[in-house]
């Protein structure tokens, strides 16, 4: 297979009664998680048949691995490298973007050591990311979906990164936006979404809470013409996160890492990196081989790792109290399928309170030079007590999620952080404070 | 010349009777820029001679461009592809750091058509940098140059990026460091500059006050061993900049541009970029041709800018009054230098007021996506300034650079910023708000 022929594997599907073609590369539709149904490309989520969640289904190019690796590796710096791998036209990398992706896989050396890691660790730092959190990665794929769909206004419910990420996409690629956040978060989450120009309004209430006003605002004449990225463009959307499992094994010279840490919000990450990995097994462009699959909650928000403890299969709802407001979503949407990945791959879903988030995040910073925002505190927080606990193997090649940036959630560090001393300007009153 | 010739073409040169032997590379000494008095690799920033500034002097993989660019593009997406051209060892990429550069080129045609720019426009976008600042480019080189001269503790005079980069930095590659600012900075420059576990000091003063006990602690007793990656590794810590000149015209295909803009706190990135492009054209890595070079500063602190304006070659000391902290140094050690690039490139330099600098930050963000800091607001002011003046020419390609990030100077736009409106959770309350 020639490098063309990756780039121009697109099929044309036409949306269900509308007329207008749609051009997404290789997907060729929609397919029920549930039950198998499958749809028409189009801004639809929800089976008909069942109520399930839809996912994109492709046209994967099969055939030459190394001429795909090939391929992959001659393309940009950034996620469409991928392109042929997702639902996006074969020229999107010509259109206006943020162009999120390939980001740093940081070899923790010293992490390692102070986790008493003797195999590889890294971390893969999401905080590089344009508006400095993964979410430029799935916003960038629902952009391409709201243009195919015809979309002008662009919409999210969110925890403060997605806002941000939807409000610089929007302003780049020539989209209205107008995002829901709950009322209540940290200054650097609203301050910066709010900067884009779009609207950016705060719901008195939890993320569950903007989640529920979301779907009733799509079913309302008011949503009309908007692409709700997380909402009715989640197919799309949710495929962004498979960019980190391809990345995280090219990085890795294409092969699979032993393990993989991934924090817990609606669960979609986690489930999408999985996803991910067994589309690169499929293609043969890694050689197949069990990996571990981790998951990371914060304690104050945990129906996952309950869960998953408890040896349930569902996920009850818990009201989230937690200084990790990114990870705080009570009812996470895809927990069943975490449930799922964790106990098939035999990996473990585990939880950390604030305080051991805060450490984590200092501990992060204090050894690799990287301010991770307090989802990545738990992500590195967990990794520290599932060592501790025999859950994740310290011999083996780990990698570590940090999806997003300390400067978001200073308040999380703003005590013990900041001056060590104030001084005069003099040598005296240096050698006072007893710091040399 | 082959790719290996390239990265093995360091010298040894033995440091002024110290005995141990320093490898940075093709790096050969140190040279005055006023008298040419040349000087042995060492931790020096004033000739002893006549007190000018010290440069890096090279011996620079003439030869063949074809083989120096191909050397260059096989190498990692970090400044230290330019490795060749950098005061530092051949190996410098297997070290620990955290391997800065190679930040965006962004094609800024929706600024373009607001400022009635109808050549090409670009935004280097520095905030994508590890600390999300141009400083880690800088403190990269300095690293180095401390681990050669076998320093322990890392340290600077800064106006907030600098500390946090350095702390990053020494945190990384294993350094102690304390690091010096004025005590009234933005919270997120603090707190971020805070977190790494160094010490962090404020000093009761502005950055020139910080600049002046800087210069006393190296020459006292207290300071024994430190690297002031600024003062004593000054030499070294400049060169940082050209990568923003290599990057730039790499990125464009290699070729100069026809104009850049770049910020002046200190003057020397601006001098150091100038220094770069005239290294690829000796190289012959691009092909010679004019090029203007444009400086911005903020009208609260504009010596140079004043002195510019006023036909003077040299700068008159200001007490800087201004929201963008960054640039806010009212001596600043290159600004002759300054005006010398920009009169002999036939460039100009304009500053712009707070009010400006904010409307800037949101020009940017609200055609690009890119949340600047208020450096960045100051050059995105000035460019406009420039084009309404007819100082740049809007027909040609022209470069701006963005060197921080809006997260760490939220402040500026919190007032503005933030949310449109706050709302209950329910269809009502929304269509009340108006906003649909």
């Amino acid at each position: 297979m020639a490098a063309q022929s990756v780039a121009t594997s697109a099929e044309t599907v036409e949306i269900n009664g509308s007329g207008t073609s749609v051009d997404l590369g290789p997907a060729t539709g929609l397919s029920c998680r549930e039950c198998g149904t499958r749809f028409e490309l189009g801004p639809i989520f929800a089976c008909a048949e069942c109520f399930g969640p839809l996912e994109v289904a492709y046209e994967l190019p099969l055939g030459d691995p190394e001429a795909l690796r090939a391929a992959i590796e001659a393309g940009p710096n950034n996620i469409w490298r991928y392109a042929p791998l997702l639902p996006v036209p074969a020229d999107v990398a010509s259109k206006p973007s943020l162009n999120p992706g390939f980001t740093k896989l940081v070899d923790a050396a010293n992490l390692a050591k102070e986790f008493g890691v003797t195999g590889k660790l890294y971390v893969k730092d999401d905080s590089g990311n344009p508006t400095h959190s993964f979410k430029d990665r799935v916003v960038a794929i629902a952009v391409e979906a709201a243009r195919a769909f015809g979309f002008t206004t662009l919409s999210c419910s969110s925890t403060g990164n997605l806002a941000g990420a939807v409000g610089a996409a929007a302003a780049r690629a020539g989209f209205r936006s107008c995002v829901f956040i709950p009322h209540d978060l940290e200054q650097g989450k609203v301050v910066m979404a709010g900067v884009y120009g779009g609207d950016l309004v705060g719901i008195e209430g939890n993320y569950d809470d903007v989640n529920r006003f979301c779907s009733e605002l799509i079913g309302d004449p008011l949503g009309e013409g908007w692409g709700f990225v997380n909402v009715n463009l989640r197919p799309y959307y949710g495929e962004g996160s498979k960019t980190l499992a391809y990345e995280i094994c090219e990085q890795l010279g294409w092969q699979l890492p032993d393990q993989i840490v991934i924090p817990i919000a609606s669960g979609s990450q986690l489930t999408k990196i999985d996803k991910g990995l067994q589309e690169l097994i499929k293609l043969g462009l890694v050689e197949d081989k069990p990996y571990k699959i981790f998951g990371a909650q914060a304690e104050g928000c945990s129906p996952v790792s309950t869960a998953f403890k408890a040896g349930h299969e569902v996920v009850r709802p818990q009201k989230p109290n937690t200084i990790a407001k990114s990870l705080a979503i009570g009812n996470p949407a895809d927990g069943p399928y975490v449930l799922d990945i964790a106990r098939r791959t035999g990996g473990f879903v585990e939880d950390v309170n604030d305080e051991q988030v805060v450490e984590a995040i200092k501990i992060l910073a204090q050894t690799e030079g990287i301010f991770a925002e307090t989802a990545g505190g738990v992500t590195v927080g967990v990794t520290k007590k599932l060592i501790e606990d025999g859950h994740l193997d310290p011999t083996l090649t780990t990698v570590i999620l940090n999806t997003g940036d300390g400067l978001k959630t200073l308040e999380a560090v703003a005590e013990g952080g900041g001056q060590t001393a104030t001084i005069r300007p003099s040598l005296d009153a240096f050698r006072a404070a007893n710091l040399a």
